[in-house]
């Protein structure tokens, strides 16, 4: 298997799914369709549906038409959260992905109301799959998983922590906190979300959770570390931004050497819980190791 | 029938069925989940879930607790709508219904995710509800109208619209799309609600459609009147605001007598088609005359 030509390869069916789900710009309120398709489709690694289709496929699913609308969804929802966390009031970040980020290329209002729109259209988008589908049950369990994970007990909810402390001293339990919420809530709903539309049992539905959490976990913590070690252009946004907003990070509480060590702890444990399925799949645990030593 | 005591009681049942709704304040994240009560148990007409509720029963429904997740993922929908309009990105409105707006007590940032939040939280609970029912696709089929209306073909493409045309020239086709999606869906969305949830045909949902975007559109005209003609401590808000934000309205187009008679021709419609139907709802009549005649 040669990891970054099939990475490429799902990249490109993701990016064609959130095409054709996107509303086309058109009508009175064409620019703020615009501004949903100039962030959506800026780039973007996809992690979450890929982890949505990976895990479906780990867990014996087939017809994988049917992780298309989550995928979508699951995209639309990780990017209206980066809109608004970009907006003058948040992080006020001027470049996202290496371009100009949403509410400076299209003004404030509206980059406000494409994070709505995003939002909402994700619910759009999986409504109509509940509707559609024979097992409207099934759909309407991964839908609310996904609503509860992006909400105000998870994405939502971190993202909040975050915010009113930004500046303030943070203590490891409410860093653990935040990570678990705004960077792990959508990666465990991710892999929650492909194990409940493959029919999985509880159990396999409560161990993609905790794997997706670690690997969330690892996922932030090596942002942190790409912030202080990286640079702009290997990772599309400013570095040394943790700095300047003064952010306490798993980094500045502990150090470089004891971040690296953790991440490749959370990275061992996860591929561990993989390993322990009845089925394999090669290109999940490549993904994990991916993420984890990621430099960009 | 007492309207004003009716109305009360309705208003008082609602009130409650939110508070019940609403997750308490609560964790590291508890100052959003406060900002979230502020706003939707700030009072308010609680209109659209009125209509839910009395399109309900005029369509025969007779298991009111249906309705519920309904009037409260609705309201909060309006609710977010409000506190995002009310950001200094956009209408920069201090005061709504006499009291401080969400991001003035709270701050930008918090009252920004409140509004994510509530969104979110609207999804939440109609799916939850999805989830519990024996019948799934009707709730699905309710709910999907409540995200079709609520996004970037309803109320934020209005919203879109009305943004970025303020201070601009506007004509009667643009006006009437703004009022039509910004104010209308969600009135229409509210009545479509309450007939899909009490089992009616296609023909009746079409009919409750027609009737709601009348009222909206009289309901959005008797607001700009009052825009005109009211004091703050009727209206809960500062009046003259169109003028000052350079707005184009109805009344600014067509003046205040054509105005008034545009709402009685809209109210007299709507209430003849309520009319036309097999079953009376009185009360719901006597709302539609309150909406369009109403001072505050």
């Amino acid at each position: 298997m040669n990891f970054n030509v099939e990475l490429k390869t799902r990249i490109a069916h993701i990016d064609e799914v959130l095409n054709s789900f996107l509303p086309p710009a058109a009508g009175y309120q064409q620019i703020v369709q615009e501004a949903m398709r100039y962030s959506v489709l800026g780039g973007g690694k996809r992690i979450r549906p890929i982890l949505i289709h990976e895990t479906y496929l780990l867990c014996g699913g087939r017809d994988c038409s049917i992780t298309e609308p989550f995928m979508a969804a699951m995209e639309l929802i990780h990017t209206y959260s980066l809109i608004h966390d970009d907006l003058p009031a948040m992080d006020d970040d001027e470049y996202r992905r290496g371009r100009k980020t949403t509410h400076v290329v299209y003004g404030e209002a509206v980059g406000i109301l494409a994070g709505d729109a995003l939002l909402n259209y994700a619910f759009e988008i999986i409504l109509q799959q509940i509707i559609e589908s024979e097992d409207s049950k099934k759909m309407a369990r991964a839908a609310a998983i996904l609503a509860r994970k992006s909400g105000v007990f998870g994405m939502i909810g971190g993202q909040t922590a975050d915010v009113v402390n930004t500046g303030l001293p943070l203590d490891t339990r409410k860093l653990d906190f935040i990570y678990s919420l705004k960077t792990g809530a959508l990666i465990e709903a991710s892999m929650m979300i492909g194990a409940v539309l493959a029919d999985s049992d509880d159990q396999t539905i409560s161990l993609m959770e905790e794997t997706a959490s670690e690997i969330g976990r690892a996922f932030q913590i090596r942002d942190d570390i790409l912030d202080l070690t990286g640079t702009m252009e290997e990772i599309g946004k400013p570095v040394l931004s943790d700095e300047k907003n003064k952010k306490t990070t798993f980094v500045t509480l502990n150090g470089l050497n004891e971040s690296e060590s953790e991440v490749r702890s959370l990275s061992s444990s996860a591929i561990d819980k993989l390993n322990s399925m009845d089925r394999k799949n090669d290109f999940l645990i490549e993904l994990i190791r991916y993420l984890t030593i990621r430099n960009k």
